[in-house]
Parts: structure tokens; C-alpha cells; sequence
């Protein structure tokens, strides 16, 4: 079984909004993930790896995406993770997507307003 | 080992700020979180369990927090839990606390306007 | 919404079997899960706060864990995590509770000789 | 920040032991983690996506996976999850790796008889 995943780094694309075939709404960015690690040897925090990661939230989550989240900001995200491959023209692409249940602006960053959906949740 | 866990749910308190005698900035609310599963028999979503915690956030997160949480929210908190148990006129007093490392508005409830805290992550 | 956690620790009771009115095999068990910090000063690593779970098992995992898990041991559990209290003569009883999806004996701590059980996920 | 993932899934491979140039013992395997979902349709239980993971681990945790896992068996994994890409001869490749921390046997699955190493964890 593929549990939730929680992943806490910086948007690094703009959002992509767009509307499925079907009528619903989808968003989606990129996501980059840098470890941190406390050296011994120093004694001080280095930047380890960075995992890249495409979420895609949909519905409600998606409209809410468009209008909040900006390229650079730190977010918290919330999700089931799919690693998906395919073929094009030869060549074989890879991608680690996040299929996002909840995203959040990390308040350890910065502050922010928020406003609750009218109809949210019921 | 205790692991960070992640938790989903609604700001049941307002957030109170305080500063340790060390000169620490603090700031903790009160969690509900609502377990939901799917309902075979009626083939509709029905609301759980309700687990309550004291979220606990510190320095440069508390300050966010005072000025960005209100009860009634809802929020994602990533953090380390601690159970913890006291005395005090003759009863015993539990609490299930997380130490939060972020938190942030959760955007499947709602939109959210980020403003990044000046020299924050340096 | 209330997640899955996943904590390690050490199993501090043997595991008590049991059948429900509805036939359902049960186990459960006390598990003690130590966090672990490096101390700068000192460079090593000490034992921080001790958290208590009582885990739950259902059908198949009770019974693999009646005849598998002993006192002592190193786990790993993965499930959903329980506050539950309650009042008895008077004074009110709290206890976290985790019911477990998954156990596994921690191999970060010794060896396992694995059987799969016949018709095990069929 | 990149944090821990718990993974469930099925042993793909044989264990492939080895040892670093400068002595640390390691074992290796591929894990499949399938996601199970329910079909509200046919109301029954439906696989879905597979992802797959190349797991590590090192020390005494190397030691234990090489005399315990095989293939074909379920185990529970922790660790951190690290996504990497490489080129070779004019293709890039990549892989999902999990730094394991913790592995053991899902007892959902079957029984298994522990022998904790001497001296571990100490």
C-alpha cells in the first residue's frame, strides 16, 4: 500500500490552473525539497538533496491554489505520492507526482490572511 | 523513536502567545481533528473520532501564528508528538501535545494571502 | 481529518489475544516509543521524552501477532492514532490509542525468520 | 524540507549485499507499493498505481535484511525518500531511493520469529 506523504519545501513554478475533459478543476506546480542535515564536523545546518516533485491538487483545492500560492513561497503539502514513466518519441520520461489532498502556506516563513470558501467542507 | 506525525483539523481555541523566562516566543492553540471514513452501508462520508491536541509552536513560528491563526480555521500542523502526564491537587492531568516544525492554512477549506517574514530561513 | 502515523518503539507487555462478541480476533499490546536527540554540547546522542501507545490488532494481524510479537521486542507500527477517555467511579482515564493497519519486528535491531500466511491477502 | 515516509509493499528482488570502499556493510532491494483503493462501482476493493523504490540500508540494518528478507515478501519500510537522476552513455535515468531507517516484516501478512542482534542499540 502507497500511504500519504507529507513534503515541506518551495513552489518553484507558477501555478498551472487548468479544466479537465470533464469539468473539473484542476492546478498544479512544481515542487522542490531540500534536506537538511546537521553537520558534526562544523557544527552548523547544510543543504543536503533536493527532491522535485509536480503537485496536482483538484476541485475546490484547485481554485484556491490559483488565487494563493505564488513561485518561491514555502508550503506545506499533504498527499498520496505516484511515480509515474512513459514514452515519447523514444525516449523514456519520469515524473514523482503528489496527487495533493491539503496544501498550506508554512507559517515558520511568514504570515498570512486567509478566507474561508463559502460552502467549504459541507 | 517518535516520529513527526501530521495532522489535519480546526483551530478550537484562539492562539495564545507568551514568551518563555529565557526569552523564547511562544504560541499554542488547541487542535480537533475529525476522523472521516466512507460509510458503505449509506455510501456517504461520516464524521469519527475526534482527537484534540495542544499545538505548540516556537520562536519566529509563534510570532506567525499570533498574527495569521483564528479559531475556526483550518490548518495542517507537522510536528513531534508528546504525551505527557501531571499531578496537581490529587488528579492526573494528560495532554497529547505536538511540537509544530510548520504549520499552515489548509487550502482545500479556503484561500490565503502570504507574506514572507524578512530575513526568515537565513 | 485525522492520519496514519507511524511510530518504533519497543513492546512493553506481552500480547493480550482476544475474541470480540462478533467473533473478531483482537490483540493489543503496550508499546513505549523513545525520541532520540543529538546533544550538541555533549555530541551524543540522549533519550528524550517516552510517549505510551496501547496498539490494537483486527483478524489476520491479531493472530500473526499473538504468535510473533513478545515483551522486549522492537516494532514498527503503522495505523491511525486514538485519543480516547473516559470516566470510572469518579475519575476521568485517558488513553492513546493506535489502531494498527500494520506491525513488523524493527530488522534495525535483529533478525526475522518470516512465514507468509496461507491465503494471506487474497 | 524532505521528511520521512512510511512504505508498504512487496520484496522485488534478491537482497544485494556489498560493502562501501571504506567498510560500512549495505544491502539493497527494489520495493513495489501498490495502491489499493475502493471502488464505490462495484463496491469492492481495486489495485491501482505501483510505485517503485530502490531501498537501502546500511550497518546493522544491512546485516539483518541480508540473513531475513526475500523476495516475494511483504515488509513495512521508513526511511527518506531521495529522488536522483544520472546520465550514461547519451540517457538520463532515474531512480526513487529510500534511505531506510527501519524495516520489517508486515505482520498483516504472516508470522515471523525475531532474534535480536547482541549488543544492538546500544
Amino acid at each position: 500500500m502507497s500511504d500519504n506523504i507529507t513534503v515541506r519545501g518551495f513552489v518553484a513554478t507558477e501555478i498551472r490552473s487548468s479544466t479537465t475533459p470533464g469539468g473539473v478543476a484542476t492546478a498544479s506546480f512544481r515542487l522542490g525539497a531540500t534536506d537538511r542535515r546537521y553537520d558534526r564536523a562544523t557544527s552548523t545546518w547544510v543543504d543536503g538533496n533536493t527532491n522535485w516533485f509536480t503537485v496536482q491538487g483538484y476541485r475546490q483545492l484547485a481554485g484556491n491554489l490559483g488565487c494563493s500560492v505564488k513561485k518561491g513561497q514555502r508550503v506545506i503539502v499533504v498527499g498520496r505520492l505516484k511515480m509515474r514513466s512513459w514514452e515519447k518519441d523514444g525516449r523514456i520520461y519520469h515524473a514523482a507526482e503528489i496527487d495533493a489532498e491539503s496544501v498550506g502556506h508554512d507559517l515558520m516563513w511568514g504570515s498570512a490572511n486567509f478566507t474561508r470558501t463559502a460552502g467549504a467542507g459541507t
